[in-house]
């Protein structure tokens, strides 16, 4: 079968071994699988990934970042076949959305990041029936494609402490910042501050429903806070709080994922804030803990989500909780993916790129 | 009267103006006051702290590291006189402590920290009689005087999200670590493992209740967490909570301050861990937040202490919940400031050195 093969970090189009569902493992073929951030930084930073993950202790099943690898993790599918022992309980034809983690005889294998099973970018991938759930009440296949990364959404809001007053902050409006917009408003939380660089993320925030949009080229987003109800010096808080009034407690969520970032809030936020660290800086950064302790900030970093959260997502995109229209903004065969990936490269031009490997 | 003054990053005994009592203020009579490791880095650091601070959004009242400062910020001290218009309610005469904030008409004073007013390294300050607490039970003075240091411990333990089965690892065991081991074994958590390369400290976290006693010199301290019931990669705690299992919450206080420590924490504590932060780096530090990010690790960091938690530790101290015997291991008079100073630097010299200004 056709799919799209990470090799001596470039992309290429080649023929792969067919598939066989083993016990407990559904045959699929790939609708629609988006192209991930992620995927754009392991294109060419894999092994540096790798060895981040070992530090880490996540565990990786051996993986080789040296060999072959088909990326893909935020995907629809449709089942072909049931491996041997199969309880079928859902027939060949239907459309299912799964967590990317495959059970097998070796361990989990974690597709888009493995060199034993495919991931999306591939006409057809092996997942595990238990793991699998049927994309519900006619949501169509591009929207469900989207589970996976609001799902990462959802996670780091469920993480943040936000309480009935709360204004959150969302720093960065690429799909990450987009989903965690998303959770935010689901689950009723708001004001929510939002703010990118970009035009085009700036739309796609107003639309998920953040209350307010901001350019950081033209006013820093911690100007609005003090409207906003949250006073940002811990002198003023703590003057508010002896005469026994009160302010929601400030969360932001660092979406962006760049060195500079995470200290540039530590000392822009309000003194108290909950920083939910949701963007991935692949990088060493500094920090300034003195001023991170004089403010008492938590840094909370937060990664993937929980099967419950996925399922969760699922259900918001289905039944119009979230509404996602508009943010795939490009399609592409297996042999356009790798000019995706450097169309990606400009936050103007995508939000976000689904890869059709049967188109 | 006679004080230590800061005077050209030096200490130096000198005479210094008499105090009068503003409305709303006691003159009091400094009996002890213990010299603190911020006291250490202030005497040659100073400005660098004030820019810090000044980033971090710490009010400082137009503090001038330049001009002469009287340090001392823990201290026990004797009411002599009140101010007009005082309600009296403690007699000149009663021994008294106080967070080290002195309201004037020009705002709050931090003692220890301020142009204006004397700290606990002179004979005499001013203190506001709203905030001053009466030393109870015959608990001895030197003993009050840790009141303040302790009360930081208590703050900090308030700040982590302990739960019934957590494991509470403290890195440190200067002062900061001793007052988190005491604030976490007088509200009955355990077990405790506290870890520093100084056999002194070592024995005196054994004194106050350490339940684990580590040399890193000799042994990680993480690797006791799988003993102890607290699996330390993500996966690993994926499939006990999957199987319906549970383990307690760990919890890592950073006691030590200095540039590194942090993200040896993020890489050898277990995943899901909150780090609490106590240990003031007063440098730029480096971390990795894409380890962050595997381990789901929070940093939680922490400064000070509420006026509640203030005297709480006054009354964990004269009650005896905590035992504090044997921790002043020096007492200077103004003129053994500058030695003491000195002598803190060895960690196998002195737990606490406070200072008597009437000796």
């Amino acid at each position: 079968m056709r799919a799209v093969v990470r090799r001596d970090r470039r992309l290429v189009c080649d023929e792969i071994g067919e598939l066989e569902p083993a016990q407990g493992q559904v045959l699929v073929a790939t609708l629609a699988c988006g192209i991930c951030g992620s995927d754009l930084h392991a294109l060419h930073h894999m092994e540096h990934m790798v060895e981040l993950g070992r530090r880490g202790g996540g565990g990786d099943n051996g993986f080789d970042p040296r060999a072959d690898t088909v990326f893909g993790h935020e995907f629809c599918a449709e089942i072909l076949d049931h491996g041997p022992g199969s309880a079928k309980t859902l027939r060949a034809g239907t459309r299912v959305v799964s967590v990317p983690a495959t059970l097998t005889a070796g361990g989990v294998e974690l597709l888009g990041f493995s060199n034993r099973l495919p991931g999306g970018f591939a006409e057809r991938m092996l997942l595990s029936e238990a793991l699998v759930l049927e994309v519900p009440n006619g949501l169509a296949t591009e929207h469900a494609a989207l589970t996976e990364p609001f799902a990462v959404g959802l996670h780091a809001v469920a993480k943040a402490r936000m309480d009935a007053n709360s204004v959150a902050l969302v720093v960065g409006c690429g799909p990450v910042g987009l989903a965690v917009i998303a959770a935010l408003k689901a689950q009723g939380h708001g004001p929510v501050i939002a703010a990118d660089f970009s035009p085009r993320r700036r739309a796609a925030a107003e639309k998920l429903g953040a209350d307010v949009v901001i350019d950081p080229a033209q006013e820093s987003p911690h100007e609005r806070w003090e409207a906003l109800g949250v006073p940002k010096a811990r002198a003023a808080q703590q003057m508010i709080r002896m005469m026994g009034g009160g302010f929601g407690r400030p969360v932001v969520f660092e979406c962006v994922g760049a060195p500079g970032v995470l200290q540039g809030l530590i000392e822009a936020a309000p003194a108290g804030a909950q920083i939910v660290v949701a963007g991935v800086c692949m990088e060493t950064d500094r920090i300034e803990p003195s001023i991170a302790i004089t403010k008492e900030v938590e840094l909370t970093f937060v990664l993937g989500y929980t099967a419950e959260e996925f399922a969760q997502t699922l259900t918001h995109l289905a039944e119009g909780v979230i509404d996602v229209s508009g943010l795939v903004t490009g399609r592409v065969p297996l042999d356009g993916v790798a000019q995706a990936f450097r169309d990606l490269g400009d936050p103007e031009a995508h939000v976000k790129i689904l890869v059709e490997p049967a188109a």
